[in-house]
């Protein structure tokens, strides 16, 4: 496999997405306080950060807005009420599950809206909704990318033809997602150069979403980078579900492009994320998610062990053995 | 670059080093408990590890038996305590630095020893005395190890010049040692290939060595592995200076080799280690620690930061920065 630039080169082609509210609102039911928001929208700006994703544009006939923080669903006042009108380079997106977003009614069109970006996050068997959601998306005037989630789970067939399909199809950029952080960087190199192989010709990019199960969300993710993946997925510490993301503060501080800057982020970090973490929110790297990485399986068993503060270790890894 | 067997496969020739008593002693100056080391110990026989470390056969003269625990020295006696006669398949190692080290008369013959095997530390302008130990090591019968420490500040003539002569000395195995954590996988397999291609011919074993600083410790040692090194160290739950180590539950379920066993690994650190840390002994991944791997800088600066729990990172960073 060829290497797309160098490690002291910049890649013009590279897009840095924050994905800390969306990915992070996993951790707490996206109950973040406004000024946590306000100054990681400040941090992006200031940093250099190409996209930030604010959350999710989630169902509310499926979901309740009692129950959840209002980044479950991205409405545009609230949007607006952090964001003005965005006069800054860095553009914003929201997540739009496949069966759980009412995305006819719910996203409008772009002209109208502070969302730059429209992710599309499907399973491989829900392809077709995924691609009319893509299609809806373009159609508004949105950016697009379609986030292919579980991949380690999927049949390599299966995936040359959401490639296929994704590549004849509007879409922007399409993601790698190793939603159970089971992946090995050599795996991410393989399996970005067959990402690019199918969809390279049609001008698509290629996208990195990882997650710290085994300690490779940041290895994984400069490895992807390093074949042709552009569009790079990162939350502030990590913080995200379970073992949480690739960190911006070390992606940044790889990535040799001078327009990104480090100190916000740390300046964020010793502002809102260590008192995050002294309020006891928990995430990143433990044993329980390194046993459900490992054997590549989500990570629903491993939360409920450490929200227990369950530190039987061997019981639940023979738990998770057990899988007829 | 050419990979060596496969995800899937097993590789005859990999050897697990367990140095959590080693490079974990450099947290807690050595004081662990009898109870502590001797559970470690049966962990190891039982997890199928291929040796395990002591710790550093550190001179009494240079330092003072008063401010460290006993396996800061590894006297026979005390290792005879916890492995009697060792009728097991692990052996056994000890650390010598170069210059730190009293190794003609503390390093007795192996055949009266408890020790199988001498591993020489040494920075790259220190290689003719590391040479004259590795000589005096093997004379006396021990297998060998030469880890050329902080390689990553290393010139790459100098490098070589210290493989061609390590080629030609009785050493087993060369270790990379990336100690300030600042070396990506990428990195990682073009230097393991440029040890291999010197030294591979002599019949010499490559070892690694990697430190956490950014998050590529367990990645950085399978892509070393996947290039050809066969030595891995490795430390319960990363248990190390600073960032800490490849984790050894990390790398033992990688493996696919079935003598390795997780169970034995799971178990120890919820007797261990979960108390260990509740105790309030600190290793692990830190912002600090980021920023001196991605300076490529001794993390002394930062294992201060840590431990008074300075969270001013942005000042640190600008401090790091300074230079001159």
């Amino acid at each position: 496999m060829e290497l797309k630039g160098s490690l002291l080169s910049v890649r013009e082609d590279v897009r840095v997405l924050d994905a800390t509210i969306r990915d992070g609102g996993l951790v707490n039911d996206f109950y973040f306080s406004d000024e946590f928001v306000k100054d990681l929208y400040q941090m992006n700006v200031k940093a250099g950060v190409d996209y930030m994703e604010f959350g999710y544009k989630a169902s509310k006939d499926i979901f309740d807005t009692e129950k959840f923080g209002k980044w479950k669903f991205c409405d545009e006042d609230d949007l607006r009420a952090i964001v003005g009108d965005n006069n800054t380079n860095l553009k914003l997106s929201a997540m739009a599950d496949v069966g759980r977003c009412d995305y006819k009614t719910d996203i409008i069109n772009r002209s109208d809206s502070a969302l730059d970006m429209i992710r599309v996050a499907t399973y491989i068997n829900t392809m077709p909704e995924a691609l009319a959601m893509i299609e809806d998306a373009a159609n508004k005037g949105y950016e697009t990318t379609c986030n292919i989630m579980a991949i380690s789970n999927c049949q390599e067939g299966d995936v040359r033809y959401a490639l296929e399909e994704l590549a004849k199809s509007p879409v922007d950029a399409i993601y790698i997602v190793d939603s159970y952080g089971s992946l090995y960087p050599e795996q991410m190199r393989r399996i970005t150069q067959f990402y690019m192989d199918i969809t390279d010709k049609y001008g698509k990019k290629i996208g990195i979403h990882a997650h710290n199960n085994q300690q490779c969300a940041f290895a994984n993710t400069i490895e992807a980078l390093s074949i042709g993946a552009s569009f790079l997925d990162a939350t502030v510490n990590g913080l995200g579900r379970g073992a949480g993301n690739c960190s911006l503060e070390g992606l940044i501080g790889f990535l040799k492009n001078p327009n990104y800057k480090l100190t916000p982020v740390l300046r964020f970090i010793e502002k809102q994320i260590v008192p995050l973490k002294e309020s006891g929110v928990i995430w990143g790297y433990d044993i329980p998610y390194l046993l459900t990485g490992l054997l590549d399986q989500h990570p629903r068993t491993a939360i409920a062990a450490t929200t227990q503060k369950n530190t039987s270790y061997s019981d639940f890894y023979h738990m998770l053995m057990d899988r007829d």
